[in-house]
């Protein structure tokens, strides 16, 4: 999927909205585990009552890998039931790999070619030939972990040297990168104030924003911070959607979650 | 696995060789394509020819994941086929995984219990509450990613702040951390000038040094600055001995090529 398309369907839906599908077993409704894969017939109800309200799907790959085959099968039929079903879709491998050069390409073949995923998250720490791999790939897009939502980012992401903290000099150095038109950014809502410093650096780039809701961090803050010209900003919510309920009717409260932050995200797109 | 029982494997092998099992199907000898799994065939039959030269196995787990489903399958096989003929190997999951906190757990479980794996390497950039998951499991081991053999280490790595390059901060860092006794670290051999820095920092812990061969690093260099009383290093080579002939004689090769290293590594002993 191009930029452009990305940018098309959040003004068409009036949403940038991203739902992260992390499927933890022990949080499903009682319901579905007899069924013969508890975890894609938990994504593809959420996806098909939610579809409408947000423009992009998140699977955090750590929640599969935990179940080994089977759970890699449910994340195969979760990505395929997307691209299927719902073309418009921007699909997002939180997978926040990275090694050295042959072995990335290896991963970025497994994300963005077989599974067909949109974009893939990358970790910085092994630097350029460790993140260039994934951003050969036409019309993929590569979100490069910057300024991370959990409190660990204060131990490393924000040390300064050469006057600037590490997580400036990781977007600063990647957009010399080959292909960095396809880069995008994970930056955490929990941290709004840092918005402003990094739009100087990058007006232009997408920003994948996690902690929005159950992790402290404000829609209004980030929006006010962090939103340009084309909205640039994908808004990450995974638990607070999701386990909206974990009754017959997970799916509906899971559409009535999504759909407060739709209204709440048509509301700014009118001011903005 | 302890790491005094590594230790015991190291001197009963006069061995501290690491065999990265990064299999790719473009490279393994063309009879095996046409078998049921042949990337568990390939790895099997290094196995077998090369158990008595080394004390661990390190899949790279990109190289799997970038065949989907069965490739997932070929490393659940490949671990079980180790932990039931050799355990007394020393297993490594080269994930580099890394994600906020509960994610992370999800990641320990799928590597350290469900595969069963005595160790995983994950990589440092979003800080402690990233890493702490992966130190819970008790007598398995994290291998921190801290000074990686590729050319991109200098972007970011080497970056200096309040008077020490990043990767110190992280080895540092991470001593502080719950559990940090079953932390090793990643440390490049094509950097063996830095082991000695390293060592005032960690002298006991155990190093995973990637680099040697095929990199440019040298065994004799590394192991000049970076051993230490209990050894204190696994020294990992992958192409140079899995991909030593794509014939039919290549496990043999393979083994020629193991032996080698193991009868440097000897010689060094003698003298440890």
């Amino acid at each position: 999927m191009t930029t452009t398309q990305l940018i098309e369907q959040i003004h068409q839906k009036k949403s940038f909205l991203c739902i992260g599908l992390d499927v933890d077993l022990t949080k499903i409704p009682p319901h579905l585990i007899a069924s013969d894969d508890p975890i894609f017939e938990f994504n593809k109800a959420i996806i098909d009552a939610t579809h409408d309200l947000c423009v992009s799907y998140k699977p955090n790959t750590a929640f599969y890998e935990a179940y080994g085959l089977k759970g890699w099968q449910s994340l195969q039929k979760t990505i395929q039931y997307i691209n299927e079903n719902y073309p418009e879709m921007f699909t997002i491998a939180d997978a926040k790999r990275g090694d050295i050069g042959n072995t990335s390409t290896m991963y970025a073949k497994a994300f963005l070619e077989d599974l067909d995923f949109d974009s893939v998250t990358v970790a910085p720490y092994m630097g350029k030939d460790s993140v260039e791999p994934f951003l050969a790939f036409e019309n993929k897009h590569t979100i490069l972990l910057a300024l991370t939502s959990n409190e660990g980012a204060f131990d490393f992401q924000t040390k300064r040297s050469e006057g600037k903290e590490l997580y400036r000099h990781v977007i600063e150095t990647s957009k010399t990168w080959k292909n960095s038109q396809n880069l995008m950014y994970v930056v955490g809502a929990t941290k709004a104030e840092y918005f402003t410093e990094i739009r100087k650096i990058i007006p232009d780039s997408f920003l994948l924003v996690p902690g929005v809701g159950a992790q402290g961090g404000s829609l209004q803050e980030v929006c006010k911070y962090g939103i340009n010209a084309n909205v640039g900003l994908l808004i990450n919510s995974s638990r607070g959607i999701i386990y909206a309920s974990n009754g017959a009717d997970f799916a509906e409260k899971a559409r009535e979650e999504a759909l407060k932050m739709q209204e709440e995200m048509k509301e700014i797109l009118k001011t903005n």
